[in-house]
C-alpha cells in the first residue's frame, strides 16, 4: 500500500485499516499526542499520522529523528476540512531503522540547494528533489511509452566507440589500466545518431535514449560532463516531419506527466514562482511555430542593443541568450528556428540548394534556450563525402557510415533531445546539477 | 501503415488499397510476373508485391537490386491458402534509392553470423538480426512497463565514478585529453547499485537500466565491455523478496513479449531449432525453485565426473558448466542458488548468522548459466566497515555509501540482470556479440 494511492483519494480508504513504511520528515506535538509526518517515496506527499497517549506511552517516540524508517499502522481517516487531506490514527507504530533527533544532515530548515548538491545521496529526500525526481523518472517512461505506442524500436547505441559524432572534440578518452584495450583511440560517445542512422535503414523507426557524455570544461547551469539523451531516427523523413515527431513526443509525454502528478507540480509550482502547469498546456495546445534562421535574425537584429552579444549577421551561432529571447519576448513559447548555416552544424546534414545551410533545425523553449536540435540528414554521398574532407575529418574511420548512402538510403531525419534539458523546462529548476541525481561537471567532487 | 499491422489480420485488410515503404529482400520472376519481397522494419516478415506486365514495363525492376528502398502502392489480398498469407498487386512502384544488382554486401546465400559481425551497420537488415533485435526492443519496453507498473522510480545512476561498486578491479579509466577533467581517478561504472541503494532510500522503489562497463579481457561468448543492467533496488526488501521481484519481472515480461512477436519467434525457433515458446512458457508456468549453495554443490558432487571444474567444496565458485547442469540437467528449468560463501561474493551483501554465507542469489538459466546476481545488502553499519578494510577497499571513498547506514536504511534487496543475457535466452542466440547492435569486446573492430 503507498500514500499515493490513498491520498488521490482519500475519501474512498476512510475508514480504513492501514499500514505503511517510509521515512519520518517531521515530528511535533506535545505530552498527549505527537503529529509524524511520513513520506514512502511514491508522491512528494506526506501522510501525518497522529499518536496519542492513551493508545501509546509517547516517550518511545521522544527520540524520533528526522530520517528515520517506521511502519506505521492504523485508521485512516479522510479528513477535508483540514489543512492535510487526511490523517492516521495510529495504532501501531514500529520504528524500523532509528535516526537520533538532530543527526540526520538535512533538517526542517532553510538550506541551500548549492548545500545540497554536495549530499547527492540524501538531497532526493527533500521534497524539492522528490518532486524532480519523481517528475524525471514520469518523463522518462512516458518518452518511451509515446515511441513504444508509435512503434519504435529501441536501440542501444555504442557508447564506447571511434567516431566523434559531432566533430566537436569534446570526447573523454578511455582505456584499460594498462592501456590497448582496443585496437584504437576509444571514446565515450557524444551521441548515438550516426549507428542509430543504420538501424533507421531497416527498421525505419528507431531511437536511443542513454548516457552521453562531452568533456566539456564550460561551467554554465546547463551543461554537464554527462547527461542522457533521446534520439529517434526515421528513415524516409525530411526536416519537417521530424520536427512534427518532437513536437507530438513532447506534448504527448508533457500531457500524461501533467494528469498524473498534480502534487509534485503543486509544490515546484509554489517553489520556483513559475506557473508550469499553465505554461506547459498552453505549449501543447499551440502548434509549434517554424521559423528560419534568416528571419530569426532579423527579428534579434531589431532588437540588438538587448544583447551582450551583437554578431547577427548571416553565420552567427545564436546564444542562448538569444535563443531565450526568441522564446520568452518574441514567440512566447517554443519555436523551431530552421535551416542553419552549414558552417556553423555538424557534417551530416542536408546541405540545401541554397549552397550555404543546412535542414536542420533547433527547438528554443522559454526557461532553456535550445532543448532540440535535429535535421534531416545528408543522403548524397558526394556532398557528405566532401564535407566530411572539408572538415579535415578521418573518412576511413567513417566509411561505413557513408557507405550507408550506397544500400537503399531515400534520406532519414532526427534529432537529439537534452533530457536533463527537457527536465528542467518542465520542473523550472534552473540548474541542470539539480535534475539529475549525481550530477558530473568538471568541478564535481565524485561519488 | 505497416506490414505488422496487415499481416497480423490480412483477411480484414483484404481488398484494400496500400501503401508501404520498406527495402527489397528479394526479387524473383520472368518476363511476365516479378515477385518483390519487400520488408518495412516492423516485422519479420516480407510482404510479396506481385508486379505484372499488363500494369507495368516489367524493366524498370529488371535493375532493382536486394537493398534498395522502394514505396509500393497497391491492391492488398489475402491469400489463406498460399504459402505467404497475403500479397500486394502493385499499382505503382517507386524506386526510392537504388541499389543495384548484386551490389548489397548480404545476398541472399548462406552468409556466416561470423562475417555477419563484421557489419554491424548492415546485419540487423537479416531476417536472423531483425528477429533478435525486435525481440531486445521488445524486452525492453516490458521490462520497463513491469517497472512503471509497480510504482518504481527509473533511476539514472552515474556512469563515470570513482567507486568499483563490484570490488573487482576490471575498470575503464577516463579522462579527457588533456588528463586532469576530474579531481580524481575517473572510471566508467561496473554497477549502478551503490548509488540506486541511496535512492532507494526516500523513493522504496528504484531501478537503473543502462550501459555498464568491464575491462575484461576474456574472449568468451557471455561477456562484452559493454552490456546493459538493469538493477532494481527495493528498501525494505530481504533476499526472498528480491527473488520473487525477478521472478515476476521475468515472467510478466517474457509472456507479454511472446504473445507480441509470433513470427521473430517462428522464424527464431527454425533458426535455432530449439522450441523456445515452449521453453518460455514451461518458465512462467512453474514457480522457480531457491536453493542453497550446499545443497546445490552436493547434487553437483554426485555428478562430479562430467565437469571438466571438479573444485565443489565450500567456497569453490560455480563455473558456467555447473550453472547450466543445475539449470538444464538437474532442474531443467531457471533456479536460484542462495547464501553464497561470503569470500566470493561482493562486499556489500547481507552477512548471515552462520558468519561465512552471505544472503546472495545468483539466478541459473538453461542455455546461460547465470542472468540475475543480486543479494540483501549488508545493512549493520561495522559489519559493513569491517568487509570493507579486510578486503583493502579504500574507505574514504565509499564514507558517503557507508553513511547510508546512519540514516533510516532499515535494508534492501536488489538485483542485477544482465540484459543481453536475457536477450539471449529468450532467442536463444548463444553468443553475446550476436544480442547487442554493436558489440564491443577487446577484440572489436570499432565503428
Amino acid at each position: 500500500m503507498f500514500i499515493k494511492e490513498v491520498l488521490k483519494q482519500p475519501e474512498m480508504f476512510s475508514g480504513q485499516q492501514v499500514k505503511f513504511k517510509g521515512w519520518v520528515s517531521n515530528v511535533r506535538g506535545n505530552t498527549k499526542v505527537k503529529f509524524i509526518e511520513i513520506n514512502d517515496g511514491s508522491t512528494v506527499l506526506n501522510l501525518q499520522c497522529v499518536l496519542k497517549n492513551d493508545n501509546y506511552d509517547l516517550a518511545i517516540v521522544d527520540n524520533l529523528g528526522i530520517g528515520s524508517s517506521v511502519e506505521i499502522t492504523g485508521l485512516f481517516v479522510s479528513t477535508p476540512d483540514k489543512q492535510q487531506k487526511a490523517e492516521v490514527s495510529v495504532e501501531k507504530i514500529e520504528i524500523l531503522s532509528l535516526v537520533k533527533l538532530d543527526e540526520y544532515p538535512i533538517q526542517n530548515k532553510e538550506i541551500s540547494v548549492e548545500v545540497l548538491r554536495q549530499m547527492p545521496h540524501l538531497r532526493h529526500r527533500t521534497r524539492l528533489f522528490k518532486s524532480i525526481m519523481i517528475l524525471r523518472s514520469a518523463l522518462f517512461f512516458e518518452i518511451n511509452n509515446f515511441f513504444q505506442s508509435e512503434g519504435f524500436i529501441n536501440f542501444s547505441a555504442p557508447i564506447l566507440t571511434s567516431n566523434d559524432g559531432e566533430g566537436a572534440g569534446e570526447t573523454f578518452i578511455v582505456d584499460d589500466e594498462k592501456g590497448g584495450f582496443f585496437n584504437k583511440k576509444t571514446t565515450l560517445g557524444v551521441t548515438g545518431q550516426l549507428h542509430a542512422e543504420s538501424y533507421a535503414l531497416g527498421f525505419q523507426k528507431v531511437y536511443t535514449f542513454a548516457p552521453t557524455f562531452r568533456a566539456e570544461k564550460s561551467n554554465t547551469k546547463k551543461h554537464a560532463a554527462e547527461f542522457w539523451m533521446v534520439e529517434p531516427e526515421v528513415a524516409f523523413f525530411n526536416l519537417n516531419d521530424i520536427i512534427d515527431l518532437g513536437e507530438k513526443m513532447l506534448k504527448t509525454s508533457i500531457v500524461n506527466v501533467i494528469s498524473k502528478h498534480n502534487s509534485e507540480f503543486d509544490f515546484l509550482e509554489k517553489y520556483t514562482g513559475i506557473n508550469l502547469r499553465k505554461r506547459l498546456i498552453d505549449f501543447t495546445k499551440n502548434q509549434i511555430e517554424k521559423v528560419n534562421y534568416e528571419d530569426a535574425l532579423k527579428i534579434l537584429r531589431e532588437h540588438k542593443d538587448q544583447f551582450e552579444n551583437q554578431d547577427l549577421d548571416f553565420g552567427a551561432d545564436l546564444k542562448t541568450e538569444h535563443e531565450r529571447f526568441l522564446a520568452e519576448q518574441v514567440f512566447k513559447a517554443p519555436v523551431a528556428i530552421t535551416n542553419y548555416p552549414k558552417d556553423i552544424k555538424a557534417f551530416y546534414m542536408h546541405q540545401n540548394d541554397d549552397g550555404r545551410t543546412v535542414a536542420a533545425f533547433d527547438l528554443l523553449v522559454p526557461g532553456i534556450g535550445e532543448l532540440i536540435g535535429g535535421s534531416q540528414r545528408e543522403v548524397r554521398y558526394e556532398k557528405l563525402e566532401q564535407r566530411i574532407n572539408e572538415l579535415g575529418m578521418n573518412q576511413e574511420d567513417l566509411q561505413w557510415y557513408l557507405d550507408l548512402r550506397k544500400f537503399g538510403n531515400a534520406g532519414s531525419a532526427g534529432f537529439g533531445l537534452g533530457f536533463e534539458r527537457l527536465v528542467m523546462y518542465v520542473t523550472g529548476i534552473d540548474n541542470i546539477r539539480d535534475v539529475i541525481p549525481y550530477p558530473r561537471t568538471n568541478k564535481t567532487v565524485l561519488m
